[in-house]
């Protein structure tokens, strides 16, 4: 039997953060870089302001055009001839993002059967062998090996093995592989 | 810790043989009883039949309006006192029944959390002490304690702990726990 990878969406295969780039520039009118948002975690100046652009997640349609993260197409493929690819995605909490990632999912990664999508809250609930994702409470209650894809909220997080790029996770498996014929 | 257990919808919390019976009727002019379809499994004449009365339940609103199973809003309210209750539900293959499913549990079951929502394909992903479910298909992968609650289609199925009712539910957790106890 092929070993699992449970497999985050937001800020993992599908980038989150140029969206909230435009809608900070439309509703605030100022227009922030990626740079500003990296390693930082300021890009709100007010609390309100952060619950402000928080709230356009829970409308139809947020999720529905995300851009896909560079080379995760490619890789996921190749990684498909030797695991079974799950995407966990944590949606619960956004009621619309059920359908959008949904329609997503079918529109950009249409070689991941629908039953290896899981739309849930408390990702603790997976059994899987590896987990990539970029939020560590997730990683955190995993049994399995847990991969952090960086993200602006985690840069200063050192407990695990840090992802930087699809090319790195294809480096990553592509050792684990060796590992596992030894 | 709580122990965890997983929760089928339909056929377990949710009734979908009424549904069935009134499109049958609409559709084939023909009223049907609960009881032609039970443990025969005969309630179609033809597998034309069961494609065209199948195809219904990708329509939006299907999942919408299930009636509750008798007795499962009470006895989930009580095992929550002592256990983690996550619904785990076969949503995948049809679209809208994600949102259908959604608005179903915040209707029917409000002091389920979303967290504990989880809508998937393959739920031989999932990690948890129990599983209840009329599939014996998510039975079999399960690795925790499973119990199949009976249907129609799952009558002559001798493997795995039987409840037919949640009041069985009730007092097989309850044994479970003098167990524990013990």
């Amino acid at each position: 039997m092929k070993k699992r990878i449970a497999l985050d969406m937001d800020e993992v295969i599908a980038d989150v953060l140029p969206k909230f780039l435009d809608i900070y520039e439309r509703e605030l009118g100022v227009r922030l870089k990626r740079e500003d948002y990296w390693g930082t975690h300021k890009l709100y100046r007010t609390s309100k302001e952060v619950a402000f652009i928080r709230d356009f997640l829970f409308d139809k349609g947020f999720f529905a055009d995300l851009p896909v993260m560079e080379d995760s197409q490619e890789v996921v493929r190749e990684l498909q001839e030797h695991y079974d690819i799950f995407i966990t995605t944590a949606a619960m909490e956004f009621k619309f993002s059920l359908e959008d990632k949904y329609d997503w999912l079918k529109r950009h990664f249409p070689f991941i059967h629908w039953k290896n999508f899981v739309f849930l809250g408390d990702k603790s609930i997976l059994r899987a062998d590896y987990m990539i994702d970029d939020n560590v409470s997730n990683l955190r209650t995993f049994q399995g090996k847990g991969l952090l894809y960086t993200a602006y909220h985690n840069t200063a997080e050192e407990a695990y093995t840090r992802v930087n790029n699809w090319k790195e996770i294809r480096a990553f498996f592509k050792q684990e592989r060796m590992k596992d014929e030894d």
